[in-house]
């Protein structure tokens, strides 16, 4: 049975079978999306997108215990076919024959295939604030010698390689960071998210695979689905879930849909390819001008990257179909949503409804670029929004604390300012229905990284990474953090996503093995090691209650504790540049002369005593236990 | 009947009546507060507080229809009495007699009073968005020569008058600002907001008045209640509506309950004298450690200033009265409350919510200093708070959308800053119950002036002050803006609130005539006294909707409008140095060619084109008609 199935994936996966050779220049599928499904989906019915010349005027049928045709549905485009199929609860996995008729002739048999999900798909759990999250950019992350496909001869895959040129492909592959996952496990992180994988047969700027050009296939210069699978596959035996990048809101200019759109209006604003506006306010201002709000959420991302139109239904149904397909066939922790307030807000509500209802436990995590916590706030489930709006998002990504963090560490200490610019908006907590959900970063792909911000010095660094990995969030670093790179102010996205070391033959230095790294690199990614792995073990830190304390003397100093049990974890940022003695005395509440401590960054032991010393500018976590006998 | 309730209202107010000269060293009251009531109130209860020596040592007995007393309470001091009485719905007006006894022995009789309410009072109109507020501080506005009273011989009023000394006081008085009501309804304006007025016997800066020594005093300096109320009147008489400055959180130092405290935590940390911490976050954050948020509610605004501890229930009651009293007794269409978010929560909750309850339609507006909508937020009345928590106030000040507009001003046109600040921090009024019952301003006694803020850029300003004025909220001014002051920077309190010219015997200028003013001051006057003049008249403004436009080549551009009516207002804040010809396309939902418009600045008549053409760094408000036939 496990052969036979093995047997027909192989053949299967997506190909037509021309029936007999009787047909001249008729109707032919090429290609059905998705590939293939599963039986015992909570969602009973299925959208099958064929493709092939002339499609539409074939008509289908299918005959098999289970399965079930409602209806077919034709777009503007002769060359498109969608069917919607109906799965019964108890239906069986196994092949499924439809059957292609023309002009009453028979054409084509397509064998397709409905498959069995793995045992607890459904219940897998997704990321949350008990992991940490590991950022990387395939292209510039390793080159490991990814099986290279052969691909399809129609793809434009002339974007050229040239390590010297930050905007072009530098030839990192999923293997290459296959063969990493035991450093980025040794490192402490939990979770990997690599930024889109998907096909991005665009002639330039394709290294950054945010213009998908297939939405169910792997990019050929990474790899094939195989190595993707393997990769997710080894993930998961060392603790690693895998968090996988999708664009809901645009694709690359290249895609075929732009050439042949299955309806008029799959693409906005093609006729004039207009850009959008990008005010992300628009979607939520009373005030806003509906002109403007179409122009943002219709208008282009990019002059390369054409704007989906998601309230078309069968364009909704194919993305949403396409999030789930991944999850299921990767065994996903994650899906990372890039733009997501510029896409069809009730499309999003109905695609983040469906993948919670599919996977409750799931992580999901959307990109509201602002820093604005109320606007973050409406993306999340749970909000009560004052025009009724309702999202499933478990998670987002918090924008606004970063810039809060950064403000904090480069503003001097003063009145309502330093310090007090993070203290404060972390209160504003208040806005969001869990903030505890959101993920927290010093830097990612789009974004300058903290140690530029911060202007190259090591100390306020550290204490950014910390607060990261220690705030009630779910801390994400960016593939460098641990060497302390400092990248491009202002923003260059080419320089920013540089070769990681020993990612490729020949590179001087190997952040793996240590070789080549200066001084600095060592120590910073010693630090963050230590910090991540003691986190992967101190639940309080994943769930603990949070406690802050308004900043003083240029130190600021909060907890993570529960409650109804003794300790706590305890944690000074201290930005003065002179010792300070920290008087206990404030948090009583919390922690009490005498009771033992241990800095968990330099394995010292200790009790405590009426005033804890902090070195100048530095970074101070301890865990407190109860009074000894 | 008039003339007897004059005469008794002549001998009554507050005073005791001392029942024979039989009493010897024996207790006797020397005060009652509230000095007087009235029947018809909704809340049939009234808490009188005796004062004197060893007054809680006397019984009270009431024998009157319609009046009841219900209990005696006593403190921790043997100087006060609390009465709780019940006044029944049909009670009639007219003089309260209460009989003390001490030890079964007759003591003292006391003359109360219950009057009649003005026609109408408790649905009198408040304050709202089709006003302009006038903000004087009355120490530096004018001196008109009020009736000096014979002060109290026990006051301090030793503060000195130097006009020289920007801390001391300058001499300003209520009959100032009423010889000036002619001048203030000729600019435009139908509120006038003044800061405290009541006692603040301190010796030294006592001119600020949020130091108050008796919550049923007008300062001896400013004059008498009846020259406030004369105030009051010619203002109404004009249009003006009147705007009475409380504190509830603090006292002056000089206050009686300082050294003889009606109950032992009458006053916040009396001991230590603890000031507050400032963070105002600490009331919302989930993560507050509830050491520092009672710092916050609890300490002291300023060493001069003792922090009011109103979770006690009679001193709550008394400040409740004390708002109730000043808003019947000189008609006020609304309420300023000084540092709001300092006090206790609940105990705003029940004094907004019972002002409130008896004025349904009156104006409140609340201070909380804080550039984060959703901390302002949490205060207005309506708002779904994560907490719980329940405000009735149905004002705010609007210090984020102020910052914003600031921000704006000062930032170089750019992706995402310039205007776009503004825009959208206008967007985030979806974060209020209703952002149109916010007070927004260009500047106030407490911040650096607009004109500062711009460096002195009067085109800047103008900007500023159109948008106050035009923006869906409730616009405030501050006496000097309509000069184009410019005042200091940073924030230097006693300077900032400069004496208004004219205001003084001998001033070299006057702003009321016009005489020795500069040209620039002409101008700005000039130019406001238009704008708010056509504000008066024009109801698009107080309550049309507002609809904003993704600002564009250095030009903001929104519209006041009634979807159900045809005609609009059109407003174009123009901050580049050239010509620009805005085009209208953009706008098709609202305005087009051939429509006439009014420019109501300039009076030109004109109709529009395909573009509108604006000077460089200009404000145009057009009002946009319909097409002709």
């Amino acid at each position: 049975m496990k052969r036979l199935r093995r047997w027909m994936n192989t053949l299967m996966l997506g190909l037509a079978l021309p029936l007999a050779q009787a047909a001249t220049a008729n109707a032919a599928v090429e290609r059905v999306d998705p590939p293939h499904w599963w039986v015992g989906m909570r969602e009973p019915t299925l959208q099958l997108a064929l493709e092939g010349p002339g499609v539409a005027a074939l008509q289908a049928r299918i005959d098999r215990p289970g399965v079930s045709l409602e209806s077919t549905q034709r777009g503007d485009s002769p060359n498109y076919l969608f069917l919607q199929l109906r799965i019964a609860p108890d239906a069986r996995p196994g092949p499924l024959s439809i059957e292609l008729a023309q002009d009453g002739q028979p054409r084509q048999r397509l064998a397709y295939e409905l498959r069995e999900r793995a045992p607890g798909s459904a219940q897998r759990q997704g990321f949350g604030p008990r992991d940490a999250v590991y950022l990387v950019v395939p292209d510039r992350f390793a080159r490991g010698g990814s099986a290279v496909a052969r691909p399809d001869p129609r793809l434009d895959l002339s974007d050229r390689v040239d390590r010297q040129d930050p905007d072009a492909r530098h030839g990192g592959d999923l293997e290459g960071i296959r063969q990493r996952l035991d450093y980025i496990a040794a490192m402490g992180f939990t979770q990997l998210w690599a930024t889109p994988l998907t096909e991005n047969a665009q002639p330039r700027y394709s290294y950054h695979g945010y213009a998908i050009t297939d939405h169910y296939r792997i990019d050929p210069r990474f790899g094939t689905l195989d190595d993707y699978k393997r990769l997710a596959d080894d993930a998961r035996a060392r603790g690693i879930g895998l968090i996988h990048d999708i664009v809901l809101n645009h694709i690359g200019l290249s895609h075929r849909w732009v050439a042949d759109p299955p309806t008029r209006g799959w693409i906005n604003r093609a006729a004039g390819r207009e850009r959008t506006n990008h005010a992300h306010i628009s979607v939520q201002d009373p005030h806003a001008a509906a002109a403007d709000r179409d122009a943002f959420v219709q208008g282009w991302f990019d002059a390369s990257m054409p704007d989906l139109d998601t309230r078309q239904p069968l364009l909704a149904t194919y993305l949403i179909q396409n999030t789930l397909w991944w999850i299921e066939e990767l065994g996903l922790t994650g899906i990372r949503q890039d733009t997501y307030s510029y896409a069809d807000k009730d499309f999003l509500a109905r695609w983040s409804a469906r993948v919670m209802a599919e996977y409750p436990r799931l992580g999901l995590v959307g990109e509201e670029m602002s820093d604005h916590a109320p606007m973050v706030a409406y993306w999340q489930r749970g909000q009560a929004n004052h025009d009724g709006y309702r999202s499933s998002m478990p998670s987002m990504m918090d924008f606004p604390l970063l810039a809060a963090l950064r403000r904090a560490l480069v503003t001097p200490e003063g009145h309502q300012q330093g310090w007090y610019s993070l203290y404060e908006a972390l209160g504003l907590d208040f806005v969001y229905p869990d903030a505890s959900q959101l993920m927290l970063f010093p830097d990612n792909h789009d974004t300058v990284r903290m140690m530029a911000a911060v202007k190259g010095d090591e100390a306020l660094a550290r204490m950014a990474f910390a607060f990261v990995a220690t705030a009630p969030r779910v801390p994400q670093f960016f593939y460098g953090d641990e060497l302390g790179w400092r990248g491009p102010d202002p923003r260059q996205d080419g320089v920013l996503r540089a070769d990681f070391p020993g990612g490729w033959p020949g590179d001087a230095g190997d952040a793996v093995s240590g070789r080549g790294l200066g001084e600095e690199a060592r120590r910073m990614q010693d630090w963050l090691r230590r910090l991540l792995n003691w986190r992967k073990g101190q639940p309080l830190v994943h769930g603990g209650r949070m406690t802050q304390y308004v900043p003083r003397d240029g130190a600021y100093v909060y907890f993570r504790h529960d409650p109804l049990k003794p300790g706590c974890v305890m944690v000074v940022l201290h930005k003065g540049s002179q010792p300070l003695a920290v008087p206990l005395g404030r948090f009583e509440a919390l922690v009490k002369p005498g009771q033992p401590a241990r800095d968990v960054l330099s394995g010292r032991r200790f009790n405590l005593g009426q005033a804890l010393e902090v070195a100048p500018r530095s970074v101070t976590v301890l865990e407190v236990g109860e009074p000894g006998p």
